[in-house]
């Protein structure tokens, strides 16, 4: 009997990681969260990873973010419990969590924008608690879960939180790439590197992948890139020009956040080309429009709708992509601290995606 | 026998607009020009107008046009000869001179960018003469002229070569108007006009002109704004939001060419939105990504094309556009200095687009 | 005491039109729906209408329609009482009842294709029953109806349900009609008049309305139709080529659903150009391919989705759109099978919109 | 002097191979052609091939091509003379042939539709003669040959003639293949082999190839197909259905040209989904919207328009397409009438893609 009441208090809290101020993050014991709606869902995580947004967010540059919050947006579980109206899961069902909630009634919701729906949106880890804990709240279930197939592991499931659609939908579609085009990716961290995996599934002639780090590039070519640039003599324009018969590129692709990676893709646009802006950026940046207002330039930015999750799923099942490949570091949810240390020196640490596993739930799941 | 021989000297020569160098115009006699390549045609000019684009130029701001350059770079008139290879265009035929010269074979005209011809592009009165003169040499006829309908007016003609594209390409295409769009314009002068009109051949439900000239707007209600803002006391973004439900506009024109002016867009511009840049930019703008990574936006320049003059011509000669409305002033080539000085005070004059007639030569054609 | 059980009564039944088996229609009193899933509504019907569809049902040719169905599937009304789960409406809200019904949630409706929704489509006065009378149970209340603004006339709003999106989804915007095209649609019926106001949103230049009866083009004429081709001669092919310089239109519209018709669209059709198929075909068609396999036409079919709707209410409370225009007769419920006499026999009483009114209801609103 | 002479005369004549009428061909000696017009370009043949149109042409079912014609509309060569006009080609540059002859003025060619060229269109071997012969006169050279690239086999080029632009441009872009998406392709031979290559630069899921024949289905799994159905039992549309969770294809491509292929694709397609035909039929087919028009599907002809070619060469270049691999047999032009026997009984002998090559030629060049 006291040990019924001792399980059932441990059925009551969970391990989570914590913001809990600039550059301060604990793993913490918090109560599990409870359905709060009737399209709820409480899904126990199995395997979560980190963002480079968290990044962001553990340096205080995300105010939205408030000490105490949960972080993580991203993650694949098996649901504990569902509202009422959730009718496409239930309790055992495993899923991979949007990292974007879609109320699916919104305007925006209805144009595919769930980016911007209007009581959704970018939530998990921001503004209410996410996933890098041992169960997690997801408002709106039946249209932010997606069932994970039985042939695809969980790791590639969690490539599909965020990352991946990250670089299809804020890169490779916006940025309009199709088959022969000449691309170039600034930034070759997870999402530049998601980029690139995406763009290969419309045919472009050549990716150059650009970035300080030389491990980094390395990897870039193992990932598909057709030609490389390391950016450490700040010529990188030059050296596109070169590679691109001083044409320029059709496509290019930021993926870092900075003025000076968005300054690159400016000077290596061909005429009519595509500019698409993936990179977070905390400052304005400087648009050369006295040199681009005469060439019939598209420049784009985008906060990820993941409204291309399930046709990722279907090229992962069907072998055209193999997202797991990005995963480069794994820990259990006890080390997430250790985790967060190496994702903050990812150049470093030859790191991209660092998996953080609740490795005995996972057992008995 | 003397006569003519004075009567073969008066064909050799023409009065023509000539650029001295910044703030000096005049006009002078020059040689009339021959046909230098097999697909050249010879125009004599009976109409053309000036542009924003030759104020820029007077004031020294466009390196490319050097003194001595006859400026202009729209017009209709009467072909005078045609080289050998030009097959759709004969002595006497009315015709619409197109402001970008298209060559039609290189890669960028194959796909209707031939703003950006290799060996074409807007040459007229920037690298090589242009139509402010009794006569005008073309190159590539056949591709950089268009025939002027019998039952379309010479002035409509006018706003055919550069003004109504220009709205329509960089303006109304590139900013995807449809229907039930809020439509803001900032700038109500010809460039700014000729957006309002043509973006009401997609029905956007509410199109706000933006001007800090009252006389300016006045007109732009008369063409079809619903809705004026103007921008004395530099709110023009919050009156903007307060007349879109604090929705901000699906679609933001820039027809201006300032830092102000485009800070104006990105203060508007709704999550998803358009702000398509006609203006001529001198300076670099700060463009605000802090804000703007996150709000799926697109944001596209463009030199127009003139792809889009043979649809203009059916939808005047239907009736569904009327651009001889723009003409506000008319003068003889004779006094192309007055219309300078109109066209420079253009606010002050209430000008938006002035003829420059040949007016005797037009008789007797 | 008797009082109230007699009024608790009167509640709970209604009238309502009743498919009794081919060709027969009857009032009949029914009991009055009730909410069966938390995402219902019930809806005071206060206008409805007559829909060609209806006809085809009672001519026994829509085999999913069983006897003792209600009829209708158009109509604007007041929310009665909604289910628990719904969140847009609460009970006195005026509404527009979309003739599809959308789930929101499935794969079909995720992509703007509720026409497809598997739990959904048009089920009403189909599958499930109809609006023709004086209360009906919409499932997914949520996002099948939409709020008729203040500023919306009712019987503008009851156009909205069907007959306007029909012709703006499967004839314009399936049709891709753009500024200057030439258009020719096939039936001045109400389904053709519809794609023929709603093709004014784009400005083509020409619209060539095709009918055998006089007095329908008559109509079409002043809904904005270009050119009348009266189809009394089988030289419809002929007439339409001439009218257009014998290039043929770059948009044909079939909104007859007969044999001849599709042919004069295969007939008409420039290289290039696209058929738009709306009408409801019982029988295959011969399809020339013989003659289009190298013409680069594009052919499509579809079901309206409803998706158009909120763009559409935003264009008639703008006064871009003016639906209205296509009521030509009223009745109140009692009489809806004199409306149906009227309605069967359109051409001679020169119907294009019936509109069935829940008169005394209506005023106590 | 008689050497020069004799010379002379060898210069005068070439070989041919000549449509005689149906069923009828011989290899001829025909005068060597010579420039017609100022655009022309002169070419020496190195290698051609055959096409199903040659077939076609051969039975006496294309009434365009009269008894005396020189068949062939394929091939790479070397240019002899250019005519004064030409400046994109000089004597001795490498060409590859466009199918489709393009004059790059007319409305049609502006839009990149030159199959439709108001002068132009596919002439060659068909209304002029053709490139089965060791000179062809190629029209507006311009824009109707493209350089060889020094790194591109000759073989390789002469499949960008026709055959490939036809599976892309017919096949997968006029069917919208996109990422993920299920196609089935109906025919095995070059043209749906094309398609089947070409289709995989858009990364589809699954690609179904439909035939008869055992062998050609085991040739389509060598070139990329996931699944292959035999037509033998007429069943193909219910395997199809099982090969896709009875979801049905949302592409189609029918490259026979039969009611019976035409009929498998209207059987698989899903709501939504894409027929494109590029199958030459000889007489009408039945399309059955009597199911189809409530499917929201789209049905696209196209005659190729050779646009594609450039980005063709691009991925050809770059490794991503290798379009040699369709070639299975070879012959001197000497032995054509042996190449066409082969290629008439091509399911038989396993044959695609017949090169025809003027060999000795082919060694001094």
């Amino acid at each position: 009997m006291t040990h019924l009441l001792d399980h059932s208090h441990v059925l009551q809290t969970m391990q989570a990681l914590v913001f809990k101020g600039p550059n301060q993050i604990a793993l913490e014991t918090r109560p599990r969260p409870t359905l709060l709606s009737s399209s709820d869902a409480l899904v126990r995580i199995t395997q979560t990873t980190l963002c480079g947004t968290d990044v962001h967010i553990l340096k205080g540059d995300v105010p939205t973010v408030t000490p105490g919050r949960i972080l993580g947006h991203e993650g694949v579980g098996v649901i504990a419990s569902v509202g009422e109206n959730v009718t496409s899961f239930k309790p055992g069902d495993k899923v991979i969590i949007a990292c974007v909630t879609s109320c699916s009634r919104c305007s925006f919701c209805r144009k595919g924008m769930y980016s911007h729906c209007t009581t959704g949106g970018w939530q998990l880890g921001n503004t209410i608690d996410g996933t890098q804990a041992e169960f997690v709240r997801i408002p709106y279930a039946d249209t932010s879960l997606y069932h994970l197939p039985a042939e695809l592991d969980a790791e590639s499931g969690v490539m599909l939180s965020d990352i991946l659609p990250t670089g299809l939908e804020c890169g490779v579609l916006n940025g309009q790439v199709k088959p022969g085009d000449r691309v170039a990716i600034v930034g070759a961290g997870p999402v530049g590197i998601s980029a690139l995996l995406t763009a290969q599934l419309y045919s472009p002639a050549q990716i150059i992948m650009i970035d300080r780090d030389a491990n980094r590039l390395e990897m870039a070519l193992s990932f598909g890139a057709t030609d490389l640039v390391q950016n450490s003599d700040g010529k990188a324009v030059e050296h596109v020009m070169a590679l691109t018969d001083y044409a320029g590129v059709d496509v290019a692709i930021e993926a870092v956040g900075l003025s000076e990676t968005f300054d690159i893709c400016q000077g290596i646009i061909a005429p009519g080309g595509h500019i698409a802006n993936i990179g977070v950026h905390g400052k304005p940046v400087e648009l050369h429009l006295e040199k681009l207002w005469a060439a019939n330039i598209t420049l784009t930015t985008r906060l990820l709708d993941t409204s291309t999750l399930p046709t990722l799923l279907i090229l992962v099942k069907s072998g055209r992509l193999e997202p797991q490949k990005l995963v480069t570091h794994r820990f259990p949810l006890s080390e997430i601290c250790k985790a967060y240390d190496v994702f903050l020196n990812a150049a470093r640490e030859n790191a991209l995606k660092v998996i953080i596993s609740n490795s005995k739930k996972d057992q008995s799941a």
